[in-house]
């Protein structure tokens, strides 16, 4: 299956989530974890969508979500920054998902700085996290 | 916004819905209503996006659909065999929605022959709806 950028875009935009997940790693300097992800989630039944997303993208695993569902999972600097957010700006969201990938750009951002493992770093990072996936276009 | 056929299919094989509706209604013949219709549901906050498909496929309405949620929907055999099946013809869909489509079309085909006038032509099309929407790929 050959996908298109304007179709995948279409998708995301529809089935498509930015993330940053904070969890508590006593490994980490600061005690947390910052862990961005770019995941598309479809019912088994259309697995072959996701495996080719991967291949289009050529980083990232499919793994199992709930149930009878599949995810098409990203996480890694490198292959945020090398590879899914050089799309995404190229080919802009249409849906509030562009707002979503502009904060999630700017953690990654923040990220590649090693912002992450600063507390003023971290606390912005907290701050972008936590307006995002909302349904307010703020 | 501009949208571009790919974005569309790839936002369609997200968010839309090909449906066949079967409705008791004493004043048509058979007591029945056939009612085709497609349609993609999105949050408020994304109700340009929803516009500008009305736009794009010059048919349809954006109406109130549950809670916070709108939805673009066309109804009508002249919308649908004119403008949304010759779109998803030359515009392949890429999820199972592909199969949806086909059966969508199918019982567009039928109506316009008439078929959902006569009792046999009626059962095709329970038939065909019968196995629509479903997760298998039959």
């Amino acid at each position: 299956m050959n996908l298109n950028a304007q179709w995948i875009v279409g998708f995301v935009d529809g089935e498509g989530c930015f993330h940053v997940g904070i969890n508590k790693n006593q490994k980490m300097k600061l005690g947390v974890q910052v862990l961005p992800e770019f995941t598309v989630v479809q019912h088994q039944v259309d697995e072959q969508v996701l495996h080719a997303l991967k291949d289009y993208f050529g980083c990232g695993v499919v793994r199992k979500n709930h149930g009878t569902r599949l995810c098409y999972r990203v996480r890694g600097q490198d292959n945020l920054l090398d590879r899914i957010i050089p799309f995404f700006e190229k080919h802009q969201l249409k849906t509030r998902k562009r707002i979503d990938f502009a904060k999630f750009r700017k953690v990654l951002l923040l990220m590649k700085k090693e912002e992450h493992l600063k507390p003023d770093g971290l606390e912005k990072i907290r701050q972008i996290k936590t307006s995002m996936n909302s349904t307010t276009l703020s």
